[in-house]
């Protein structure tokens, strides 16, 4: 199960809206196949792992990260390969939280006479998936709310400089961060400030979707995110306009009108449209008003926290909500965990949804 | 060495004015006897160590924390004692940066034919004397800095609230804290606001000395501070006055004027005196205001930034500086080190001074 939580990791942000599965198969104490999903519309582990072993499968054990499906999507139903191969056990590590799923892949192998075990290593699978476990379920994106912040919680200084707050190790941290997500949002003003990429750098991979939120319209023609719109799906939201809508631009950048002026009310709608467009999950990299009207509004899953080497004694806050909580009634973080990169550390953990 | 460190630190804070040393007397692979400094005014660490050790010191090697000393203090010069009890070798972690040692010990030892080995665990043994080796040089007292703040870099919310942003488990680090330095200062709002106690909770040690920063005189007379200002040295400090001078009220409390109105000046005053009275180091708790101007000014020489788990998206700053500084020109913190206690975490380091 190790192994196959290893090559699902391998795969993990290119297989978005499908979850990152990876599967061995063991026969007589050796391994006979391996696999980790495909792109979405590509086979799925199970099937790569199968097709490796061959005749091998028959009256072997295969263990798998996610519960194997039992629907007609864009590819078979796995349960059926599996039991066509002959194969004798099935070790999962979790449950698919998919209602079309959901126990019915399990139950259908168990009919079949397959002894199937579950929840080996099973936290670690969750967290792996927990975008996909989360999406599936409310039809909405799995929201990952990234910012730098120095040592006394600015994530810029009077003058709005942000660059570099944090260690280039950390930088790296990033950049796997958007490589793990189906796409990455930012704020109008700091698109225009920062004239980020927000891509992932990469030759092979002409991912994530990029999304920037503001009331208007007006982005730098020869900004990256303008010049790059035509290989890469980039979508500008606006708040307001007459209903929900869209506008595809020469350049290739969308303009989704949410219809909705109210914050909370615009982003419901957006999201609801891009989990439709297959947007399982976004990382928020900012600017600071995005970040806190996202956190206030109890729209972030997780936060991922950098600290960089400085103290500035003033500029921008990180966090800055319309109605600041008191302590007693402040947010919190749970599963929480640090890493270290250099001079600069990070806290991630999910955020208390109360 | 190690051994010898151990004994050190565990009577760190207790020795003030005096470094914390240890040492330990090897004889022929035997530990033969072990000391660590007594309080201010007692017996050194080798003293100790060789009233221990007896005829045993003769052909031994000594192993101690510090350079021995060499001149006639309260206490007699070490190096005297070890010559006469016949060691043929001292191993000493790092030489004595007091203007009247300074390698003045070993000279005398090594005068008298003991072979000196300097340097083994000096990083260790620097670190556990870091305030005694910067004070004595500078004459005024070693600063640390701790503030515990939220994940986004309040230490308080909008109401002024500060308990308890961070765990219990960090609380006892500070706890630590203040037991290894000489006095404990927070800022006169700060203390009428928490009614802070200040103190180490231990029945057997009466210390730190307790220091409170303000422009006024008036405390109220049954706080915490003024009840236990008759069994601890409290001090308040006032800036201005005519003239640098004091006053000590019937509850034992006693006002320092500095005679000086700006706040730097005023400090250095301070310090200065403070250092004159055996306060070789001071652990300052806040409020943001008293720590904003001594991080501002330059007067910080370690900070404690405990991050608790919580997020409040307003309040009060940690660091507000009067100007606040460019990212190009942010503080930064050298020998950075992390610690973690539960959910809350403390990042530590020296802060470079330029």
């Amino acid at each position: 199960m190790k192994k196959a939580l290893e090559l699902a990791e391998g795969v993990k942000g290119l297989t978005s809206p499908n979850p990152a599965v990876g599967a061995v198969i063991v026969n007589n104490g050796s391994v006979a196949g391996t696999g980790a999903t495909s792109p979405a519309g590509g086979p799925h582990a199970e099937i790569h792992a199968l097709k490796m072993a061959g005749s091998t499968a028959r009256g072997a054990t295969l263990y798998v990260t996610l519960e194997p499906c039992c629907h007609h999507g864009r590819t078979p139903p796995c349960t059926n390969a599996i039991i066509a191969a002959g194969v004798t056990r099935v070790v999962v590590a979790q449950s698919d939280p998919n209602p079309r799923v959901k126990g019915k892949g399990i139950a259908r192998l168990r009919r079949k006479g397959i002894r199937v075990d579950i929840g080996l290593m099973r936290k670690q699978a969750h967290f792996l998936n927990e975008d996909y476990c989360w999406s599936i379920v409310r039809q909405q994106p799995w929201i990952t709310l990234k910012l730098a912040m120095t040592l006394d919680g600015r994530i810029a200084d009077v003058q709005g400089m942000s660059k570099w707050i944090s260690s280039v190790a950390a930088r790296k941290r990033v950049q796997q961060l958007r490589r793990n997500h189906a796409a990455v949002m930012v704020g109008r003003r700091t698109l225009l400030r920062d004239n980020s990429r927000l891509t992932v750098r990469s030759k092979t991979i002409a991912r994530p979707v990029r999304i920037v939120v503001g009331t208007q319209t007006a982005l730098g023609v020869d900004s990256h995110f303008a010049l790059n719109a035509s290989h890469l799906r980039s979508i500008v939201v606006v708040s307001g306009g007459r209903g929900a809508r869209s506008l595809t631009k020469e350049s290739g950048v969308e303009f989704w009108y949410t219809g909705e002026k109210h914050f909370p009310d615009s982003m419901q709608r957006f999201f609801k449209r891009a989990y439709e467009e297959g947007i399982t999950s976004i990382l928020v990299e900012g600017g600071g008003r995005l970040a806190s009207l996202l956190c206030e509004h109890g729209f972030v899953n997780r936060v991922c926290f950098f600290y960089g080497n400085r103290i500035l004694g003033g500029g921008m806050p990180g966090l800055a909500f319309a109605k600041a909580r008191p302590l007693a009634n402040a947010r919190k973080l749970h599963q929480i965990a640090f890493e270290h990169f250099g001079d600069t550390w990070m806290v991630t953990g999910l955020v208390q949804r109360k």
